[in-house]
């Protein structure tokens, strides 16, 4: 593959985001009677539900915050993040940065926050912001909400946990997975110590903890010593969850400078592909049972489109970091599958749910789990890595 | 359709529960060292995971004490009965009687006692095994456990109720529902105002509260003053569920004599069915949105061994109470998707979960949710009826 290709792609995941996505999101999502964003959102992009869920409001601030930060410094991309900011400071939480997970379209709390990552999308959101804006408030609210994940890490569920005590006590991966993520977003807010204490904690258990030696694959859960746990929980695995931590940890190992970080992350991917590839129709499995028993997630062979995007960012980072061309091949392949099922050529945007064959499930582009988040970051991600990779191959065609 | 067609099929559903179903359970799910039951059974039978959800083992626990009661008094059947009570009894609850939700193979407890349903089921089961062997100490199980679930009922999930207090008060179907079908099976442990006060109550609640006059179909989520909610929860339809309760509502309709709730019920099934029914694939959708939105169920379009075993079950009861053709004809629709696409040729006993297009999505015999219950019961219920709908025939012919 010669340079002229990555140049093509890249400027063809560019125009995707602002031509197609970025437009859909800010024709059809912003409540100008109320602030925030619907996410529900059908086909078309009409809004078919008001409940505002706070994961998804919390990431459409982060996205436009990121694309002023990022990209260009647009007051109209802040102001739609600072639309949902002002809701969400206003609604969002208890008053002590413990978030809801949904509101009302009013910003009425329906739903307790029983659930950490309405905080880690939050703190993600205000911290993003707080760049943008250079608002000391905006990052005390960041600041804050971290504090809240800190202190409830060990139990994220709290009072509204079922599980009984000391039966059979688990870790979950998705917490750690996250604050590979959070750690680098927020640097800019938190105490050196702090980071790099964070940082070292949590490659060590996504690395060593949740990434099985025997099978060579991350689990979602793992007893607390580590141990593997043969049981629903201890045997399932989210491939695109796993796929998707590694770009985080390639992050990582690039601020790091760590090259042995990104070299098992990259073999991870690969790892995790092989495996979660659906051989028969194509696209990659949502769950799957490591030791081939039937999961109890009945939408386990379901096509998701953040499983997808993730795959393609991780990808295309292991190629540019490693050189790997098993991660080109895939890129490929998975690439092929991504834009041929999932871009709504009709409607603009992308569907979110297909099933195992691929045809449309479901056929909204948002909802209770799919907002303005996963594309728009996901062909950011993408644009500005396959660009990289142009320049590195200019460079080594000189 | 003629008399010898009602004694075959009748023979058909004898056959397949005597010959087929209740062995397979007798067979692979007896825990013979610990006590209760497998239910986590691969294509072949096989145990592939241990542990033990309460809703399946009293289930269980019922539907052999029933076969003792209903169909002859064999030693066997009761001791696989009590088999599961006795494990149940040890280590179900949490000596109030509130019972867990699920154990670890020993019997300790796993998943806190959050969910009604297991204290539904644990009544039915001692409250049948009762029956069987006039054993005191069951029956105070069976009324003891009645208590918490009414005391219960106005906030089943108690301290794991996530809903913010106040905001969108609903009111879920399943309860009244199950309610109908309890209030008959232990009437024998309860004061006769009780049980008239329940009745009373539980027929207004589902067939004027629920039922949704506008739309003609049952609802499984209203206001507390019984207003429909446009609302995910508010809009969501089981069809399954809304045609097994007409059956619970049809044998209340025998027992207080009240021909009108029969022909209510009667015309809710043929209304849910033309309306759940996949005119592209066959079978009936497990859930659905009234307004046609996207559900916020990924597992929507699947369909499920319960809800068409408890369809056959109403659309025969319906056909034998009220003479109506359209009960025959959509039977006789039903029946062949259901023999045909659940039932395993190879292995015995029948599949549980078929996507849309009627294949095969997980290959279990039994899970965290399929045990040993709605296949047995329905065959039961089916060949029984079948039995009163053939000798009302011969009576007609003489």
């Amino acid at each position: 593959m010669d340079k002229l290709d990555f140049v093509a792609l890249a400027n063809q995941y560019k125009t995707e985001l602002f031509e197609n996505v970025v437009p859909f999101w800010m024709n059809n999502s912003l409540d100008t009677s109320h602030g925030g964003y619907f996410t529900c959102l059908d086909q078309s992009g009409k809004v078919f539900d008001t409940d505002k869920f706070v994961w998804l409001q919390a990431r459409q601030v982060w996205l436009f915050a990121m694309l002023y930060n990022k990209v260009e410094q647009k007051q109209e991309w802040l102001d739609v993040a600072l639309n949902g900011a002002r809701f969400l400071e206003k609604y969002g939480h208890d008053k002590s940065y413990n978030w809801y997970f949904s509101l009302t379209r009013e910003g009425k709390p329906l739903v307790q926050p029983y659930n950490i990552f309405s905080n880690t999308f939050a703190t993600m959101a205000f911290g993003q912001l707080s760049l943008a804006t250079d608002n000391q408030h905006f990052a005390k609210i960041s600041k804050l909400t971290f504090d809240r994940i800190l202190e409830r890490k060990d139990n994220p569920k709290g009072v509204y946990n079922k599980a009984f005590p000391g039966t059979r006590p688990l870790k979950n991966f998705a917490l750690p997975m996250i604050l590979c993520n959070l750690s680098l977003e927020i640097e800019h807010l938190l105490d050196a110590r702090l980071v790099n204490e964070t940082v070292d904690n949590v490659i060590t258990e996504v690395l060593d903890v949740f990434y099985n030696k025997d099978y060579q694959l991350i689990l979602e859960n793992v007893q607390i010593d580590g141990r593997f746990s043969d049981t629903f929980d201890g045997r399932l695995l989210n491939p695109g969850h796993a796929i998707e931590a590694m770009w985080f940890i390639m992050d990582l190992g690039v601020r790091l400078d760590r090259k042995d970080l990104i070299k098992k992350a990259k073999n991870i991917i690969l790892q995790t592909l092989e495996y979660g590839w659906d051989k028969k129709f194509g696209g990659i499995f949502y769950f799957m049972d490591i030791k081939g028993h039937p999961p109890q997630q009945l939408e386990w062979d379901q096509k998701l489109w953040w499983v997808h995007i993730e795959t393609l960012i991780s990808l295309l980072k292991g190629y540019q970091l490693t050189g790997d061309k098993k991660c080109l091949e895939w890129f490929h392949k998975v690439h092929d599958y991504t834009w041929s099922h999932f871009k709504d050529t009709e409607h603009g945007e992308w569907f979110g749910y297909l099933n195992r064959q691929g045809e449309i499930l479901l056929p909204l582009k948002g909802g209770k789990w799919k907002g303005c988040f996963h594309v728009p970051r996901g062909l950011y991600q993408c644009w500005k890595t396959l660009e990289k990779i142009a320049e590195n191959n200019n460079y080594r065609g000189r």
